[in-house]
């Protein structure tokens, strides 16, 4: 078993607006196992580098995945620091002043060190892991890797130990004194939807959509 | 005139799937402009930390703005070189393997040095495309930034210059051999919805929705 609690190290602590601030696993994992995008930095010589990547949860891991021939998954399976940041967009706040537009979101941010995963079992469940991510069920209909694919990928993972969730959820703040000016506030909702799947041209006749996509639906997706 | 091609030095060439990389601004101010959050990238002590951030496009700087006691906003306004990287998300490509499951997206990552925008009518400049960048438009309806309020916030620059665009905006890749297996495979569209606004419980009597939110709309919005 797992800490309910996160590390809360010097790097991952929030300074501000500390009542946004929370370190319990579950309301990481709920973040990460709704996100679809993770942003990954790492260092090379002192430039700091930050890259769009799919990822997965798989139990208290992140896992990472690459092309052998990636610079990047080269310079990540090196045992280098990363920070892997998901944030979830939820609404645009509008104020009453300028000064207090703002954004509701919700975002992890995990600091670590990236290894690569280089057994070939644990390399697979990664792999599966993946795919699951991205599409729930999807490992059940698709065509499982061969070990000449798996071999063409490096896998990296990163506990999901040392971390923090920040999260904006409330409304309109704005200042006493702005709260009779004749002007607008309110909040606008963000959603991510997932439209109608759109089928390959040649698919093999007769082949029905699957269960995946039928709908496609995400963990908390229908928030 | 700014040029119509960014600088592409080694830290921004792609150097996989090249024919997914564009270096030409137009492509990255496209993306820069329909996004909400950036994730900003810096150095501390060698650890790498991505944040997630408002920003704006103002020309041809990006700008990134917090509390003056915000300990990130310490660290940009130094001169420290930063990564900035903004993504957006297109479908989800699911193929007949597991291995060619994937994701389109567009993403923009830009590199530079971070530095503070003190001039006062220049950091009120700054402010203004951050709200509207956020809301089109709502710097009309909203007051207007006071001296105070600005002095407590921090505005830092970076110029987009040395940048790189990448995007996937294909459909399924599979190999050869798989296309006659009896698996479905297609793209499933992916697409951010701005839900109708929500107006604050205490606006004054006969206020109406503002031109901002009727609809809330952003550059290529209609995606």
């Amino acid at each position: 078993m797992s800490p309910a609690e996160l590390t809360k190290t010097d790097a991952v602590t929030v300074r501000r607006k500390t009542e946004r601030a929370d370190y319990r696993r579950e309301s990481a994992n709920a973040i990460l196992d709704e996100a679809l995008v993770a942003h990954v930095g790492f260092v090379v010589d002192g430039q700091p580098f930050v890259i769009p990547m799919a990822f997965s949860r798989d139990n208290d891991r992140l896992i990472l995945h690459g092309s052998v021939a990636s610079r990047l998954l080269r310079t990540l399976d090196q045992g280098v620091p990363v920070c892997v940041t998901v944030t979830l967009l939820d609404a645009i706040v509008l104020a009453r002043s300028q000064f207090h537009t703002s954004m509701n979101y919700r975002s992890v941010v995990v600091v670590g060190i990236a290894r690569a995963v280089k057994d070939p079992d644990d390399k697979r469940a990664a792999m599966k892991a993946m795919v699951e991510h991205v599409a729930p069920g999807r490992t059940k209909e698709a065509r499982e890797p061969t070990d000449k694919e798996l071999s063409q990928i490096t896998v990296v993972e990163i506990p999901i130990d040392t971390a923090s969730v920040k999260a904006r959820t409330e409304g309109v703040l704005d200042d006493a004194d702005d709260l009779a000016l004749p002007i607008w506030a309110g909040v606008v909702p963000v959603r991510t939807v997932f439209e109608e799947p759109i089928a390959e041209p040649d698919l093999r006749a007769g082949v029905e959509r699957p269960r995946s996509v039928t709908p496609y639906q995400r963990p908390n997706g229908s928030r």
